[in-house]
């Protein structure tokens, strides 16, 4: 992906470099989990980074993988030499800038895999994932070292830590960072009126937060789509009234069926396919909302069905979006977990030592034994 | 097109059936220009239609060709069999049914192209145009008959029949019918900032409206694509302030190169082609809104360009609509016609008797004489 | 209310119009609740309605008395002579004009306290409570018969009618009429983020339902404010997650303390009394919401804090509304209902059998007995 | 106002301070006109300020007074000495914090008079003019030295520095800082339907501004309302299709006239006085907006008429705001002035160089010589 490749190659957030070093003492050196190249991971020593006038540095201690490391390793996003992988991450402040004001170091803070800087043209019209250009708001192990370290690097701390609630334990915390805001964004983006039905087309991590996010918006019939039982049945335990296993029937008659012919109100796509697109489009009635949350990897295009889509007429909208970030967005998450909203921990399904973290990154690729989420501990 | 073509078999709206006939007497007849089968058109006589209670009948003092009555005839949207053609009328209000209050039989109205119920559930949830079904409030030449003949039956009639002030002739009211609503929808719907950056793809009736329609809402820079110069000259006339002729530039390049590099705000597609759709979709910056005017009557699918939509991540929304319709929306454009905001009659290039409707429908294809829209006088 | 009051003198609907009659035989004629004149009520027989041609006769089954009953006894709405009381009914079609489609004579319907006609200009314009002028859309007992009745009319009955599916009660159905409507538009009207914080002023059956559309919305902090312990458990009950008693401590203050000291997101309104209002203005933030769901029946003016309100500068908006009706509205409550997002039965404090609707009328006034609302038997 | 006062004391914006001084060298001290106490102002030499890493340094070239100086000046945010009044300015940038990218040293900019910093919590959630808190992006001649000086300081120059194109001149450029970024504000916070109806009450310079922002909107009908024939003149030429005399015609009366008895759709509040705010809400229909653009400097409450408010269920809006500032913002007003949409230089009813300040502000409390704005020359 050329467009997005060039992040490598010239990032224009002096934040994002690393100090110019000869050798640094050991006690400023850290172990950080690298990409080296297409398909090729590694442990390397690398400084502690050191934080500039509106940054803050986090000792790590707890990460999430998520499929888009998968993905990136994979070439995704373009080559990559030793870039640090992970954006998903909570831990312990342990520098601030000069300019960072309203924290201490010894804070316990979550850090959303989005860092928008919140200041520049895209931010200021309201797009801050899409922070000085399409996507730039994601950062880490993007265009900065990521979270698979000790310690990683906050740019534009002000509005990037999110204290933790001492109720709220870092397991828990970390799914605010991307899971849940992004899945939740799947929903809001959904235009759901309260009492109205959505079907959430694919039911990994994403999507059950998405079915979350749903019911916490007040749908009044939820129907999640996935092919694997283990994912429906953990559909049904987030909130979704009705589980189609595409596998077994055609989602979306199912669907059609369970709306008197019409359709759904709204439909979140989760997995970034052409097929779930599709049906998304297909499976929503006129003035419907499609929702995309998912992350399309492949092809030259994705494309409407011309005739569901009323031939350009239907008033469906076709939505889309990159995970929230800011400590405004966390600290509304992490109030969801604090008042029991929302309990993301049954995404949980395996947990890595640090060091362990490859081992962590191939399970998620091969999604065996029922990999849903790997948490590391540093 | 399947979906849409068994409306003309099976309409379950009551006032739309011509009464049943033996002969009826001569002086109950009227002339009608009809569609025969696909390709074949003719006058025809026809009893005037009767209202059902909540209906009105009009008597027809002009009309407009619309490229979509050359769509219908082509077989668009299926075949038709004595079907009469039209859909942009004002007239007299010759008949009211015994339940419609708040007119006269005399009052000089106009008529929208859609005709919704405003009681049926999508009509409720907001999209009066998907009236019943989807395009369900289109009923004019595709589930009812429509206004090319001496009377036309006008359902609904409380929500559909709007007074024409005095201060505006007939001519310039047939504007408002589809061109104007339509046209207008494609900027309201493109949710562009008060000093905000605009393209407009085609400059045809609907994309010149469009182009009003942006400079109305308050667009800082209107920009219109097109291939014709006279249309081109037109599209300065009626607003926009860069013209880009797409046979001697690349639009895309263009675009980029007066934002900043960026992109605009807000597109509007005004055609129904693969090629202005995925050109809106580049010429776009991230959070853009791509507002669809067009019908899209090709092919199996509409494509998105999946890297320049962001992988589906980029805030961007794509946004569908049909010609708004209802005696609100239609007092609204009838007041800015009254308050001279905007003068659509450069757009009648050529104007015709009823008895000559069928040329006019001729040159509407072929577009010869670089015919924009002709006006039928009855 | 003079503005209001002028209603009973002169309604312009005809379908809200008795017959014409002589003396009707008996088998046509019903027992109905009226108000005969400020503080007067009694049973009468009047002639079982017949349907206009878009109308529907419904055989009352259950209904609920509401406090704004026992205002217009009072005088509220002006005086009123021979008028049926009672707005909140569900029941069994019995006669459907000539052109209602979609119903049959035997189905199980619930008929909103609204009843709009969805074709008007303020229907068109979206506001379909203001059905006609201002607060239109509340005909029943107001500007035609309400009913508490053994039949009552429903006008635009297309629009109006709604089927109850087969699981769900007409003892919980009946709840979707008002109750349900009002509370969760307070909610919708809130603009409440996702894990944003609310704080509900008063929590008698509006409140209540308006705790719980603050749930079902999306709130990470629900905060129920009301004098009497009674109706603080049902708010904890319903989903708050404080609930602070006003005669024990300052709401505006515990809010502050329980938000970081700068206030709520969102406030609801829902008794109708300056200090309720004001409250409301004081315990938000800057940029908040406040939805008015109370009826303000009280003085020629309605306070804003100006200093609380940032000198007509601080972002807050101060929204107002009506029970929303219809059938799409009715259908998607009763969709929560049946999937069992909410049970509004604990609601039901008293029931009563039709001829002791008086009894229940006075005990709504006093609210004797800890009564929240009393259900009436047919 | 207690409220606002404490700015004084104790601002927590470091950037604010000027810098510890014992004398500063002669060339590195400025002329400023400062407020001295209540109804005391005064020329003192000051140091030139010095940016922090994010700040930037501009030397003034033009600067407009405001009636909010006057009411500074009044007391009417509290006593202050020694704060530089003025906060509608133009200059040229002469020094760059080390963290500021994308600007140079010699650029031409105008500086909104809300400098937000787009990264704290109100920010963060779109309410940037009430930075850190309510109103807290009001930073100039509030909580910081002003722009009527020889240099003044802009905090957060990343978002707050806006580039002058070369065809804009800095006596044109200037409005965009207050005046037309809060009378737009004012239109685009009234929710105007294209070929709406809104009435504009006060006609001074924001109220001049709202009425152009209304036309810019789409306005169908835009009625201005003032006292004085000079300004109804210019609302004449900025727009309005029908002005009212309020000394001459009762504008509610007329309102409802010109709207067919049904008010307008939206209302604008440009005067901060109870009078235009109440008159604001009832010439309004049911479901309209009330924008309040004005500052209410006086008395305990605002007040709501309550009947014509519909009793709080009226479906009316009430939004407040204040001035939008970042250089999203101020661009896209620069571009409504470079494309020619609006001129706002009749608004300049007078000059005067900067040692004529004092006079300038003397003039604008009296409004003598239909002042309506002083340029200031630097």
């Amino acid at each position: 992906m050329d467009r997005l490749s060039r992040h490598a190659a010239s990032s224009s957030d002096p934040s994002s470099l690393q100090p110019a070093n000869g050798v640094p003492p050991m006690s400023s050196l850290m172990k950080a989990f690298v990409m080296q190249g297409i398909d090729r991971v590694e442990f390397v020593d690398k400084p502690i980074p050191t934080p500039g006038p509106n940054d803050a540095i986090v000792k790590t201690t707890r990460a999430l993988v998520c499929t888009s490391d998968v993905h990136t390793v994979k070439g995704a996003i373009g080559d990559r030499s030793g870039l640090t992988l992970g954006h998903e991450a909570v831990g312990i402040v342990t520098k601030l800038g000069s300019e960072v004001r309203g924290f201490r170091e010894g804070d316990r803070v979550a850090v959303n895999a989005i860092t928008p800087c919140f200041q520049c043209e895209n931010c200021q019209r309201g797009y801050s994932s899409q922070c000085g250009e399409m996507l730039g708001g994601w950062k880490y192990a993007n265009i900065k070292d990521g979270s698979f370290a000790e310690y990683f690097h906050v740019n534009d701390a002000k509005a990037n830590l999110t204290p933790i609630p001492d109720s709220i334990s870092d397991d828990t915390a970390v799914y605010a960072c991307d899971m849940m805001s992004t899945g939740f964004m799947g929903a809001e983006h959904a235009n759901i009126p309260l009492g109205g039905t959505v079907a959430i087309f694919a039911q990994g991590p994403v999507g059950l937060m998405a079915t979350v996010g749903a019911r916490l918006l007040g749908a009044g019939l939820v129907i999640g789509v996935d092919g694997m039982e283990k994912r429906l049945e953990l559909s049904r335990h987030f909130g979704a009234d009705v589980v189609l296993n595409f596998n077994q029937v055609d989602p979306v008659e199912e669907i059609r069926k369970l709306t008197g012919g019409v359709g759904v109100d709204s439909a979140i796509e989760c997995l970034g396919a052409q097929l779930t697109f599709e049906s998304c489009i297909k499976a929503t009635r006129p003035g419907a909302t499609i929702s995309v949350a998912g992350y399309f990897g492949h092809g030259d295009s994705v494309n409407i069905p011309r005739l569901e889509w009323g031939v350009g007429m239907s008033d469906k909208v076709i939505r889309t979006g990159l995970c929230p970030g800011g400590n405004v967005r966390m600290s509304r998450l992490l109030r969801l977990l604090e008042t029991g909203r929302v309990d993301p921990s049954p995404l949980t399904t395996h947990s890595f030592d640090f060091d362990e973290v490859g081992k962590a990154l191939h399970m998620m690729e091969t999604k065996e034994d029922g990999m849903l989420k790997p948490l590391i501990r540093f």
